[in-house]
């Protein structure tokens, strides 16, 4: 314990929270202290806030500060089509995009057998029952590109199979921007295997 | 504005702190929804109570939580030496190594004119306080070793030299561990300036 008790333990909690090393959180912690006291008020309040009135929609699953989410309360966008997502964050990084007009489902993360993360644990039961109701006519699987990503996927475009609704993905290739000799073999042959007719 | 507002304040909050940028508050403030409450509220609680508790020792300006910091207060450490340092985890640095038992003065930053840090900025005349009584020997000075470091050594060796106090310097030379071919050239040309005889 190299400082005195309040400052050690605040080094202690911000080194806990994910991307912040114990070099990263006496350097905020000595900043905290630094500054006046305005910034640290303010820190605390944002914090207490999230706590206190940050809930989760109950259709969709994403973050709210009522009980249905702004998107979901959204009286202008589709009912048809349900963007199936792992966790807010990506509904925020879809939303930038503003290529997306309908409703969302927040699963609340992603199959991870290993982690012990299994069905029960994202929010499929919730996604079944809102599909019981008629009226949606696409669900767009939108989970990572990745192992655990890839096999939410699969399990949910099982579970769908059985609904008689589009279900579709979104789609692999290049990414924009990037360069062709640096992509790695799995991306090139998705975007080989997506080719599309253009004349 | 990607997130309905407590979230999005919270992620803007945190993007303010030093060494988190935009995508890493989102990162902190998604992963802070996620975990139940509990850790959230440990945070809020280490950041009130070194908002309230933490405090700077009168006497050689660490922080601390009571008027007088531990290390000042310690009877065992010796009073005939006094480090001096810019910011209170230089303090922390310098206790790792175990090597030194004197006291510490912290200037509370660097001289730094072109973002308008002047002497008066900095905790010197409460320096100059305490080297009035008598009893100190030796005034090491322990600025980091950057333009604004040796700007702040160089500036109080100038005040120091009126007192008969003796002033050292920490040594400059090849960090433990480093590659001699990797050291820039003042480092190596220091090492070289400041070789010792060993037989």
């Amino acid at each position: 314990m190299a400082f005195e008790g309040a400052v050690q333990d605040l080094i202690d909690e911000l080194a806990r929270l994910p991307g912040v090393g114990p070099k990263g959180a006496q350097r905020i912690a000595f900043h905290l202290l630094g500054v006046d006291g305005e910034q640290i008020s303010e820190l605390i309040d944002a914090l207490r806030r999230v706590k206190d009135e940050v809930r989760f929609c109950v259709t969709c699953g994403n973050v709210s500060e009522e009980d249905v989410c702004r998107i979901c309360r959204d009286p202008r966008r589709s009912d048809d089509v349900i963007c199936v997502v792992e966790e807010s964050k990506d509904v925020a990084a879809i939303e930038r995009t503003r290529e997306f007009r309908g409703r969302y489902h927040v699963l609340g993360g992603a199959l991870d057998p290993v982690n012990g993360v299994g069905p029960e644990h994202l929010r499929i039961t919730e996604l079944m029952n809102r599909l019981s109701n008629p009226g949606v006519g696409e669900v767009i699987i939108a989970t990572d590109p990745n192992l655990a990503g890839e096999a939410t996927a699969t399990y949910l475009i099982r579970m769908l199979s059985t609904l008689g609704i589009t279900v579709t993905r979104l789609a692999s290739g290049l990414p924009v921007g990037g360069d062709l000799e640096y992509a790695d073999e799995v991306t090139l042959g998705r975007a080989f295997a997506g080719r599309r007719a253009v004349s």
